[in-house]
């Protein structure tokens, strides 16, 4: 069985490229070795899809697609607030689409602290405490109630100005109350469109409206406001270019709009969700070629991975070309 | 190793009742049985889980709650929707929540049939064909534009009739369009309420919205208009109960409205997704407490199954139980 | 939108067969239904596919395949143990492979009770009661002991026999020391081979091997001795069959000594794993195709749901079919 | 709702130690930042579990804990048999459990190469082409046959000095046969024991036992051989930590081995398997507390995350903190 010792495998193992799915040959990863696309896209498994998603997003900035990043709140209670600002700080991003707990805890980490756990807390414990878990992380109801005090003054403002509101209109408005650790923030100073379909379904920003409309009966929230804007990006674009972490309706208003332009080009999903379900959340980019929100040749990779770990290593890797 | 092949224990496989978290002995299923709750919950796994689901709903009903049913729009596409219909037909339930797909779903499969295929399609071939793929689900492209066709005409006599609609009222206008095959004319005729905080996030519905919208520029969807009826059915109701079918906005909103009376009495999820990532969607009932969506001393089951095959096990228990 | 309240749709729902993929039309559960074969395979999603194992398995049996039946450990833990007895009994299948685990299960069962709990237990607790968790189920320590107690002068008896013994050997002869409601009775009783590659990792009958090696040094178990009867099987059959729960080295096993005779006619996998970790337990029957474990046409289905579940539906479908 | 722009928070963020379960405050990733245990630690969900178990091996190490290795073959598919050559050739870890497929795929790999594709493959073709499918790694038919060919010599040297095998004698003999890209290479070499409890379940290494054996009938592998040394290692270490990629065989055979000495000291787990089917492979570090696998206060971290993303950020943090 001997084989030699100074196989000349090793030497030869740059990649090659091979038709039709062939991407090169796998790589031992070497013991001087660091984590870059490089060296994920011949490891194998998650980490090659990984890869093949950081090189989708240089292409997609190389050619120019405008770039929906989408988000699921959770998300923004995560460190990822801080990547997700300097994509908006640094234009990286055309625009926004996410939920209405991710507002919360945007506003909210402007000016409180939220606490890492475990997954395994005693939560009746930590309700008598006035504490709140997601995941493996804590927020002070407090802290909520902080919000909830600044909101009443800032819808004010903003029914003296008008009654009725489009959800992106409301969002560009609170980012400019923010501070610059706030993803809204840099939004709004930079024009970034902030889509929230689901602006009514949170608990500190979602149900203060509750309270405020009691008062203010003619206040509205008109979601129907932003279909055009949106629309009317998807349809300019010369390309259009997808990130999404995370699923739900966040995942499908993006790749829903898409449908006015035959598809977008470009799709990079990072998530956890499976397909068997025939859920939304869990369907694999082709699924959406079969309804005309990827294009058929459209370029799509699905990255299985948590984003807190997925998406740091996208952006650092994208930081070390140059991109951001 | 010779053990009484008369087992005495054969004989007294009868549930007893153990403090603290014991509900009795695991039980081998005979040859001679059948898929009830009795069989499962001394079955093991997630076949308990499922008994004990079935266990909660009936004490739900017993202790006369009020019973948010929640689903995903991705169910709406399958024989669940006979289900739902027939839930809302009895009055079983007292709301629905639910996402702008299942409207798209319900009204067209009024009219028009789905197929069942599989997960491994040719989707650009089915995009070539103007087919839809929804997991291991087809549907056409035309069946969506026959829909879309309906719509202009119903948003037309909706906005002869005002400019400003909730979402409920839209819903229930709907319903008494469609057949009764349908849920959403159950649920008109029934008043049950048609809670759908993303409306306008939806493939036709959805995107008919924007169209109509270009036309008649004062036509507004006010999504807060629904807070209060959702908010004081919470808080009138002297026990509440969830039933939640899946993920997302349709989860969060169920549990996010019970936070304003402290919490439901009784919380079900049927569910796939895994808490690991944080996700709303994946976390289990416990995180809820926290929250004070369910109460700390509130009953909550967490069944991990594609729906699919849960619910029509617990539907027809719960028939068989003489609940429905 | 009006539809004809009296939509023929509902009256012309029955099955219609169509090509590629077409299995029938999506069909409405009905208020009046059962849970049966037919009505998931037109419900959609995993009702479709386990639904689809159920009609894979009848025809398995139709067309006399020889049928391996793999499971993992935990499953004997559960009441589906009963139901594999009954598959044994009746000689539906003709070989087990299975892991060390089982055979703890099998046996400790025969002369004690496992009781169910939940997922959420205290186990520091447990370990201080000398109680030990398998997801919500429990066994005691002293339950295991009592096995420990029982196989010494058991493995005393096949020593007297002979010196070195194949896993299978001693399956059968362990079969014979237990009683009627354990499976590897009924498999020693009809000649139902029991393979399990690795016998020695268990935590009653594996460890207790080492306590017996220590006084009978050439004691020893031969793995390789199984690899003949098990290839036997795989050659002579006319076709073979798979019905594999769970994964890890029982599936692959199974399908794995398939490759000897160009792969398997008949694959139903019923799995929880997911396929994008590139591993064994989570590949679909596709990928098996390529390694030759599974026929270019062979037929196949994957039901993702936990077992306890779906083999129940599975059981009795099987037996309402006249086929048990 | 006006909060400072120059927020003192941003600068009070080091991780300030919190009773019971806080371990510091989230931090925003920064935009200058990078990938490592520190900036992980307070990032939220699984990007924290993985810092922790960095800092959980780190302690192993500082305890000089006798770490137990253990991977799934799909592993030594990837990338990752880099890094596990690696670990052996510095003496990072002690003992390795791992399957048959390991032994194949580390052997194959030392003369011959794999290459990356797409989980999407069409396997009827590559079958055609006589390539086999490995998630999105391919591996040729020929690599399998020029290491069946080497076996049979190599079996043949083998039942020349011995007729009983038992699994590590064979390992450590084909280790000295091997190249240094090899695990089992550097394993033999500096005398890491390699413990395969399921050896025979393998395409090329298990299948190749059955041809051999068919010639030489009194060649035997005794795997109840493997159990003394694997046993004594556990009983005589101070402490024992493991670090298990995936499940199945692998990870039972690890933490049951530990039972003998009450229990694991540190247990790593990195899979993506979940806990509600009652797998072993799914159960978190808490259910093996009750089993006492690992010690009621012995520390624990589950990684939910594909290894092929997860391991490289392990092996490079260790390797910048000195320990590799």
């Amino acid at each position: 069985m001997k084989t030699s010792k100074n196989n000349p495998r090793l030497k030869e193992l740059a990649p090659r490229q091979r038709n039709p799915s062939g991407i090169g040959l796998v790589k031992d990863l070497e013991g001087e070795g660091k984590i870059d696309s490089e060296s994920f896209l011949l490891n194998g498994f998650q980490a090659t899809e990984l890869a093949r998603a950081i090189e989708e997003i240089k292409e997609m900035k190389k050619q120019k697609a405008f770039i929906f990043l989408g988000f699921t709140a959770n998300l923004m209670a995560t460190g990822l607030r801080g990547l997700v600002k300097e994509l908006c700080k640094k234009k990286f991003v055309d625009a926004i689409v996410t939920t209405s707990g991710s507002i919360d805890h945007d506003a909210i980490r402007a000016f409180d602290d939220y606490e890492i756990a475990s997954f395994n807390e005693d939560d009746e414990a930590l309700h008598r405490k006035g504490i709140n878990r997601i995941g493996n992380i804590l927020v002070k109801t407090k802290s909520f109630e902080k919000l909830e005090a600044k909101m009443k003054p800032f819808l004010e403002k903003c029914y003296a100005e008008k009654k009725i509101w489009g959800p992106s209109e409301l969002m560009k408005k609170l980012g400019t109350e923010l501070d610059e650790s706030s993803f809204l923030y840099w939004c709004a100073k930079n024009g970034i469109p902030v889509y929230c379909p689901g602006i009514t379904d949170g608990a500190a920003f979602g149900l203060q409206l509750y309270f405020f409309k009691q008062k203010r009966k003619d206040f509205a929230i008109d979601v129907t406001a932003d279909l055009k804007p949106m629309a009317d990006a998807a349809l300019n674009a010369e390309k259009t270019g997808a990130i999404i972490l995370g699923g739900g309706i966040t995942k499908h208003h993006i790749i829903g709009v898409n449908i006015l332009r035959n598809g977008l080009d470009y799709a990079v999903y990072v998530s956890t969700a499976q397909e068997f379900d025939g859920s939304l959340s869990g369907a694999k980019p082709k699924e959406a070629k079969s309804w005309g929100k990827l294009k058929e040749k459209g370029k799509s990779v699905h990255v299985n991975c948590d984003a807190t770990i997925a998406f740091p290593i996208i952006f650092y890797s994208l930081k070390d070309n140059g991109l951001l």
